[in-house]
């Protein structure tokens, strides 16, 4: 693992939250992106080599809403990057590490992203993410 | 602030999951250390600039205990690096962000930290964490 990519905060009113993050813990606002494929929209703040972004619902069925309405607002999840995302996931699959995806998928900014099943944590959903390769 | 100091993690059982973060996710296991102030006995794992901190409870009257009984493991805190803790706290108070400690007390690692209140950010526990200068 090379880095923390981001940690994913849930929040019910992004507007709201930014101006806490940027002018109280004086993180650097990057702007924001609707991620429309998981139903949210994502504020992001640059930290160090990481980023915090929170996450808002765009939707009801947005898994981000669901996770509010169960367990509040709050973290959400922790990213992790990675060189070769098919292969670490080849690898936790074949050591019996239960996964939500098997295979990465779209995320934010063009990367590649596939989320453990949180029970592989002890309740921590953590995110495997590869960053597009700069050319 | 610098970079996130450390993600911390509410576990029941320590050494239970130190395969999982050492072998799987492939972070780098530097050890353990209680912390009696807090009533914590804490793993620490590198990850880039950035540690997660697996913490266990020592007692039933530790803030780790309480967490898990309330709420189960996961994630309990994160901790960004500043530079002056005790500046940022001062600004904080002055901007009215409700703070669980206003001046610093000694952490792990004889850094020195303080807790914000988790309200000041809908439920998010924020750590401020002033490493200790190297001579």
């Amino acid at each position: 693992m090379k880095k923390i990519a981001h940690i994913g905060i849930a929040v019910s009113d992004l507007d709201a939250m930014i101006p806490f993050y940027r002018d109280q813990l004086g993180l650097s606002f990057q702007g924001t992106e609707e991620v429309e494929s998981e139903g949210v929209r994502v504020g992001f703040f640059k930290i160090g080599e990481s980023a915090i972004e929170l996450l808002e619902p765009l939707n009801e069925t947005s898994p981000i809403a669901k996770y509010i309405e169960k367990k509040g607002e709050g973290i959400h999840h922790v990213a992790l990057d990675v060189d070769n995302i098919q292969k670490r996931l080849d690898h936790l699959k074949e050591n019996g590490i239960p996964l939500i995806h098997e295979e990465p998928k779209m995320g934010a900014h063009e990367s590649q992203v596939a989320f453990l099943h949180p029970k592989a944590a002890n309740g921590v959903l953590f995110e495997l993410c590869e960053q597009k390769q700069e050319e």
